[in-house]
């Protein structure tokens, strides 16, 4: 092999408190998946977001907790339709997120806000009418600025 | 809505080099899809990862470049099979990675290695005989521990 597939088949975050981490995806309505001991799993579609303790998480990498942190990410929920946006964002919020950004319209035409989970990670709720999702919940760039997409 | 849809629909990476950061992932091989302008995107399977300016990334959530890096987040590329991690691996070392851990097995069963692309998002290259890919790459935990799960 000369480089590396174009996947990513898990996302993991590291988390301070496992129970509570789970616990605030639980309340917006996921669903655990079968995991090894010590992991909270959640299947998505293509692949797996992952708890895991921080502990555990920064001696597998070999680097000192100190050293996480690394990089800016967010995590994006897309939805089918703008007014969906705000009442994933409520949900957050009673889950215990802080909201960052409420629902707004953006410059390049879409929905979105913000929420910082109590475990860190940032996510994005959006709607973008330029990429409908597929009707698994599928999201791809593939088509985007494509006129003949549907919905575009 | 009284949750939010158990899917992740985009993962941003905040860089801060556009270019230097999409040139490590197309020396990985990869291959970027229409965006728009300013962002550049690899569709994955499911999903995208979007490469994104750090001060835009920063002003879009409405926080301080000084303020990011929250949570501890790995992404992971599963192979096919064992000996093919370290090929990943040295892949991502010429494509600029720094080697964070070497292709090792793990008390799990596994064979993982771990790197830290140049712009400090840390990827888990893996095998893992217990959660073999779909045809089309897909990776779930679904059939974690199922005795009748193939190849496990």
């Amino acid at each position: 092999m000369s480089g590396m597939d174009q996947r990513i088949s898990v996302i993991t975050l590291g988390v301070a408190d496992l129970a509570a981490a789970a616990g605030f995806y639980e309340a917006l309505g996921w669903r655990r998946t079968p995991a090894p001991e010590g992991v909270v799993a959640f299947d998505l579609i293509g692949q797996t977001l992952a708890l895991y303790p921080l502990a555990s998480f920064a001696e597998d990498i070999g680097l000192p907790v100190s050293e996480l942190g690394h990089g800016a990410v967010t995590l994006a929920c897309n939805c089918r339709a703008k007014q969906e946006v705000a009442g994933v964002l409520a949900a957050a919020r009673r889950a215990g997120a802080e909201i960052l950004r409420p629902a707004a319209d953006v410059v390049w035409g879409g929905h979105v806000g913000y929420f910082h989970a109590p475990h860190g990670v940032i996510w994005e709720v959006a709607f973008n009418p330029f990429a409908p999702l597929a009707p698994d919940g599928a999201f791809r760039w593939a088509g985007y600025g494509d006129p003949d997409a549907p919905d575009a």
